[in-house]
């Protein structure tokens, strides 16, 4: 295999800790990229992040930079940010970036406008190569070296492919997939129903009611993934079904914690709505139902719980009071 | 729709909390009918199941018998006890059923000759039609009116979709299904992988690795299902995923502590093996696996990690340094 660059874009928990478990892998050099001069410089010197991933060493092996063009030399790009900081990144470090890099969106998320961040960035990027990574891997995890895997999607098989390889490590494994329909709406649908879990968590009713929802909620997903395009079987693995499991069962998850709190009556104004990628997510998600005629009950029913146009048990009983049919 | 009878034969927590819902929805008398003369007397006189169902209070309307003829004039009979016990009922109770009556069995096993339960019992009760219920649903969330699906599959869909209205209730609500090899092997398998959700757990490898085992675990459950026969769609929804979540993530399920302890290193005898039934179905899987060609890496696992022939960092390795392909 040939020797590449790779350079993280965002020094968040997860971008911190992609950079660390590629440097700990060795194989290639690996430069984590930030906007906070200041930051960068405590990384380099402390080789922790106290705020991000506090207790996990930062590799020896990792380098740090502030600067745009620290992008340069890279061949394989990582944007390690939230989905509404992704066009800004792209503008940022677009002009940087060299002709044979690909860029890979580590972000879960649908812009107002219901375009995948494929589109968004693809319009910045028009020349650009890009791929995006999804999946149930909590930043923790990754960087501690416990075993995850995630999905690797590029509308080019043979680049989704070689950038699994690359970016594959004994602990972190990728699987490639040509589906990138697929594995992005996985990564955005997923926050939706997470919420959709916390609020039945939230509301007191149940473990069995919320493993209900995750088996109802990825028919839903499947049925949006083909109706614009994708394979329903890319959700029912990693990018979708996965990191439902992960971010609807796990307390570490803010789009759980967020659901909960609306569970438990709090409105969404004031425990931190607009900020949560799955409270975005949920009323676009709930807009692409209509324009592509499938039916959401479950996301519709979240869209409108935090819209403050539906309150959970009126929710939860019409959900539960659908005609039954066949599975 | 006309009145049905309904028996629950059972009364452990499952059996005991069916009856429950049946009876609190009122629109069919229901008796639960158990072996011991004793307990069916406390449980008519206290309205109360305090080594079952604690905290939960029985309804009035609620029958109660210890005679095997009080099953005779129910025409929906409900077999609430574990896969080991089934064949042993349809003995004891077949000789009383009445000709038109359906059994309905509420077990998630196979037995040691890797048949489903349908057929061990359709060998016994060769006139009776048979249905199973399978899918997420604990004694408690049902019995306490929460909110809760499961899948109700019969070969003939009439039925299947007559039983399903028959004892969904507002709470409890059955989706009909015709795939009765999916329905049963979705529930069979749940408990192996959900061992294996609990060995993850035990060994400290983290929410993501957890996640990422369900989600090839369906990988896995679906490609048996088919080569056995059954649709892989069916394991996606109700029975199989829905009820692999609820075992695999709380920690009120056995199979998932049995696996905790052995993750943490305690030998599978010790921590009562042979009593949890997935470690049972394990052996069993993983035969069938081999009898249909069928690639079973993580059931192959959990089924040698409980026989003592491989431990599980080895186990973890082997599953986590498999060559990568697409998903």
């Amino acid at each position: 295999m040939s020797q590449e660059r790779i350079a993280v874009i965002g020094a968040g928990a997860f971008g911190t800790a992609l950079a660390t478990v590629f440097a700990l892998e060795g194989r290639h050099p690996v430069t984590l990229v930030g906007r906070q001069p200041n930051l960068m410089a405590d990384l380099r010197d402390d080789r922790m992040h106290d705020t991000a991933l506090p207790g996990v060493p930062l590799p020896d092996a990792l380098q740090f930079s502030a600067e745009p063009d620290a992008v340069a030399e890279a061949n394989v790009v990582l944007f390690a940010m939230p989905s509404r900081a992704q066009l800004d990144a792209a503008r940022h470090y677009g002009p940087y970036l060299s002709d044979g890099a690909s860029v890979v969106i580590c972000a879960k998320g649908l812009d107002r406008a219901e375009r995948l961040l494929t589109d968004v960035i693809s319009a910045e990027l028009p020349k650009t190569p890009l791929a995006v990574l999804s999946g149930p891997g909590f930043a923790s995890d990754i960087a501690r070296g416990l075993p995850t895997a995630m999905s690797l999607g590029a509308q080019d098989p043979v680049l989704a492919e070689r950038l699994a390889q690359v970016l594959s490590s004994r602990s972190f494994r990728l699987y490639a997939s040509s589906d990138v329909i697929g594995v992005q709406l996985g990564g955005a649908l997923k926050n939706v129903l997470a919420i959709a879990c916390g609020i039945v968590e939230g509301a007191g009713l149940g473990e069995s009611a919320r493993a209900a929802l995750i088996s109802r909620g990825l028919a839903e997903m499947s049925r949006l993934v083909e109706a614009m395009g994708g394979n329903a079987d890319t959700v029912r693995g990693l990018s979708g079904l996965g990191d439902l499991v992960l971010t609807g069962t796990s307390h570490q998850s803010r789009n759980l914690s967020f659901g909960i709190s609306i569970g438990k009556g709090e409105p969404a104004q004031t425990v931190g709505g607009p900020l949560v990628e799955g409270a975005f997510a949920a009323s676009v998600a709930a807009r692409l139902g209509r324009k592509f005629s499938v039916d959401l009950p479950i996301t519709d029913a979240v869209a409108a719980i935090i819209d403050g146009r539906l309150d959970v048990m009126t929710a939860m009983e019409q959900l539960m009071t659908r005609p039954i049919k066949a599975e």
